[in-house]
């Protein structure tokens, strides 16, 4: 086998080795059932199949493949920043600075390739492309879902108030104003009243 | 809201609700530090990332969205099949006519969308286009990699000789040459003889 290809796989299967660690990084919220949290990876894979059958209610015209790819990448950086709560409090700034610090060591991993991964994440924490757009209101709805299913546990525990969610999801319509409407309509208001969500 | 629309949607958010499932169809293959078992929806996330950093190593000429769509899916009918193990010895047939089943049921949620899956799921099944020989790689040599970080594991575990992974393996380089030949090197190599693999 070429010495150079050899080299390059050992990177690259470092790297696969590395984001292993992606499945162990908790979210705040839960499976249907409530059985457990999801994880990073799992979050990942059921966005990724969500763009696939939603694509086409995205307000613009996106290339699916660098959704899918942006959706399934882009929270590698949690594996050294950690999870952040949407509801948690932290300054957008602190968390990006820190999660870019993760970003320049996962993907230095793989110099070559890793550039590519830290274009699709820096565009997705920007949020100034189509593709971006739709992908931060997966990014949004899909948590949304999980809690309608686990009829709003995560929201209940955490006290989280209808004001913030609406703050939380200012800029979902900006992706799919279809998906946005639905999602408030059936996902959301379902729970507003019940003693899940105040006001 | 357009009820035509909606109606759309209450049946895809169904069948994403359904899906969550897959998150606890647990595998037989340990995570790096054999903390738990994988289940199907990291295992498809992880072939998923590695196709989009090797898809430029597969024989032929591939089309990346369509085998990650492949790879993110092709799993879906163990929800209600459940997963079979590799070296279980349940014979293929069997195995295809309990998983097709499955997915009549599921693809039938969405009957417009879901005939795109089953479609790409009976081509993985089928195994004779570009995509699917390197989808069917990349199934087979994830799971190797993990037995590797998790020093052969599952492998000992389930007594698996040399001669059965060999067997199991016998199409993978129809996908990629060069990463079967990579895994033979540098994945299987190192446990044969070590107590790990018996040949």
């Amino acid at each position: 086998m070429d010495k150079k290809v050899e080299k390059k796989l050992d990177d690259l299967f470092d790297f696969f080795r590395e984001i292993d660690k992606e499945k162990l990084i908790t979210r705040q919220t839960y499976l249907t059932g409530a059985v457990r949290y999801e994880n990073d990876a799992e979050h990942a894979w059921h966005m990724a199949v969500m763009t696939l059958l939603l694509a086409s209610y995205s307000n613009e015209k996106i290339d699916v493949l660098k959704t899918i790819s942006m959706l399934l990448i882009h929270d590698l950086v949690e594996i050294y920043a950690g999870d952040t709560y949407a509801y948690a409090g932290v300054s957008r700034e602190d968390q990006h600075n820190k999660e870019s610090q993760s970003a320049d060591k996962l993907f230095g991993m793989i110099p070559e390739e890793g550039k590519k991964l830290r274009a699709l994440w820096d565009e997705f924490e920007r949020a100034d492309t189509p593709e971006a757009r739709f992908a931060h209101t997966m990014d949004n709805i899909q948590p949304m879902m999980l809690n309608d299913y686990t009829r709003g546990k995560a929201w209940k525990e955490h006290e989280v108030h209808l004001h913030q969610i609406l703050k939380r999801n200012e800029h979902t319509a900006e992706g799919s104003e279809v998906l946005f409407e639905y999602a408030k309509k059936k996902i959301l208001a379902p729970h507003v009243g019940r003693e899940v969500i105040d006001d």
